[in-house]
Formats: structure tokens, C-alpha cells, sequence
């Protein structure tokens, strides 16, 4: 289980900006759920806020939109089966997600959605706006808490090409020397 | 110069949902410009709806804005050295960036903002929906064309982090035979 350590929220670009596929962790009342989420994007540095699409026929829709809270969790390579299972898996079944992947569930410190303990990191959100939500699924986050556990160069995560097709991340190339300071 | 056919645009999830580096195009009157963007995400199937966020001292906000228009293009990692050349760059400077890099400007179809030929995939955007622009920068486009050149799993995308550092696309992994068919 990676250890984590807190992380300025107005930095979380760094791991999100890439395109990573993530999993959404939601909770209300006794449910709680996982989804995977591949339609999102970084909206503004500070406050910290994040736009993703749901699907209103996910399970999880109904949770996040009533709760106003969810995790978005970073996976990487070491867990595409669990993506996987996720993906293809529905909790209209009655199935738990973490016991069908073997997940772990911690808490979260500001949010009642669980933290998925495997991620190298996890972003706790609230609902910042939900005015497009009815016309195009559109959520848009204040990421309230960011753990972290590794730097985002090291990190191998899984983009999804839709098809069944995972591209993983690949080498990081530095250009920084070629930067403005003012871009950096 | 890559060699690009027509392409559905209800399928481009498949270029852009692994959040790579964009280069926009825009012209409006006799300007035009070259702008990088990283903040964007896949809204819609169908139709291709496609969300990106543009900050407003950019001076690509004002061409965009005011024409309605822009190109989405897709450039690969043999083009980084134009896409830092024009993510540390002004148009306020008088600079044309075509001129700059290098790149050529070639006709779109059902827009005047030009397509960057050397770009692998060029995507043709009309302004769908301008209600969040004040408030967000976000701009919800409508893909109203696709050229692409290449199939989706062979592209070496770049993809940021931050700090000076670019992802390269990895390896593809095919999880295929483990998806619902609805879900592919």
C-alpha cells in the first residue's frame, strides 16, 4: 500500500493534466460505489477546481449528485485489472466494488466518500457548481485535499483509447531549459 | 506531411481522450494564431461535443472568442520543440507562429481557422455553447470535421506535467477481451 503525504491542492495539475483514467469513489447514506472516469479536465489552479463527465445511467450518478462530494482516485498500471472489473461491472447488481476488485476503503478526511487506499493518489472534491450537470453531465470539483505518494514523472498511468485499449504512460522528456520562468 | 483521410467524429474520443497536448488554431479578420492547450476534455459522442478550457490573457482568447471557430490539432512528440516554441511565445509580440516554427497552415473545410499539416489529427471545432466563458474560460465546442492520419494506439502523444516536463505516450495494452461488448 503506498504511504501517502498531503499535497498542495493548487499543484494536483500535475497528475490530472495528463489525461489519466481515474477512479470515482462517491458514498450517501449506507451506499457507497466506485466508477471509472476518462472525460475530465483541470478548470483553474486556485481554488482548486476540476470538471468530469458522468454518465446519468451510472449507479454512481445518483450517489454523487445527492451527496455533493466524491474522490477521485489515481490509478496506475499495477491496478488495470480492477479498472477493469470496474468498468464492465455494475453496482445495480447489489456487487460491492472493493469486495469484487479487492480494493481497500479508507477515510477521507474531509469527504464521506472512501479514499481507494491502493491509488498513489487520491483528490477529495466537493461540488463547486452543478449548473451543467442537467444539460451535459458536467460536474465541476473543488478538490479540497490532495494525497499523494509518489512524484507525477515516476508515475505509469493508464489513458484509455477506448476499444479496450489502455495506452500507458511513457518516458518523460524535460524541456524545462527551453521554459519562460513565468511558465513554469 | 502526413497523409490524412476524413474521420468520424463521433469516434474522436479515441485521439483526445488521453489528454494530450493540443495546438489551437484560430483566425478571425486578417489575424491568426497558434496557441498550446492541456485543459480539455470529451463531452458528447454524438453529436462530438468537446470542452476546453483557454485563459483569457491568451491572446488566441480574443480570435476565438469573437470568430466562433477554432482547429483542434494533434501533434506527436517529433513536434515538441514547436509546441514549447509556441507555448513560450506571444502573437502580442507581432510574431506569426506558423513563421516561428515552421509549421504549415493549410485549409480546413467548414472553418477559416487553418489546420496545422504537420499534426497527425486536425479537428474542426464550432462554438457550441458560450454560457460558461465569463465564468470559467471553459468553451463547449462542437467537432464539426476530423482528418486524421493514423490509427489512435500508434500515436506518441505528448501529454503534460508541469514544471517544464512532458509524458510521452507508452504502450498500448489491449484489456479487450475482458469488456462487455456495450461497453467497447
Amino acid at each position: 500500500m503506498p504511504t501517502k503525504r498531503d499535497y498542495p491542492v493548487d499543484q494536483i495539475r500535475r497528475y490530472l493534466e495528463t489525461g489519466p483514467i481515474a477512479l470515482v469513489t462517491s458514498a450517501h447514506g449506507e451506499r457507497r460505489n466506485i466508477m471509472t472516469m476518462g472525460w475530465h479536465m483541470m478548470l483553474q489552479f486556485s481554488p482548486a477546481l476540476f470538471a468530469c463527465y458522468i454518465w446519468d445511467g451510472n449507479q454512481s450518478f445518483d450517489l454523487i449528485r445527492r451527496s455533493r462530494e466524491c474522490v477521485i482516485n489515481l490509478p496506475t498500471a499495477e491496478l488495470i485489472d480492477a479498472v477493469v472489473t470496474i468498468g464492465n461491472s455494475s453496482a445495480a447488481s447489489g456487487e460491492d466494488k472493493f469486495a469484487a476488485t479487492g480494493l481497500t476503503a479508507s477515510n477521507a478526511e474531509q469527504v464521506a466518500a472512501p479514499l481507494i487506499s491502493e491509488c498513489v493518489a487520491n483528490f477529495e472534491c466537493r461540488l463547486e457548481d452543478d449548473s451543467q450537470i442537467d444539460r451535459y453531465g458536467l460536474f465541476i470539483w473543488r478538490v479540497v485535499k490532495a494525497h499523494v505518494a509518489a512524484e507525477p514523472e515516476a508515475l505509469k498511468t493508464l489513458h484509455y483509447r477506448g476499444e479496450g485499449l489502455f495506452m500507458t504512460a511513457g518516458d518523460t522528456l524535460s524541456l524545462r531549459p527551453r521554459f519562460k520562468p513565468q511558465n513554469l
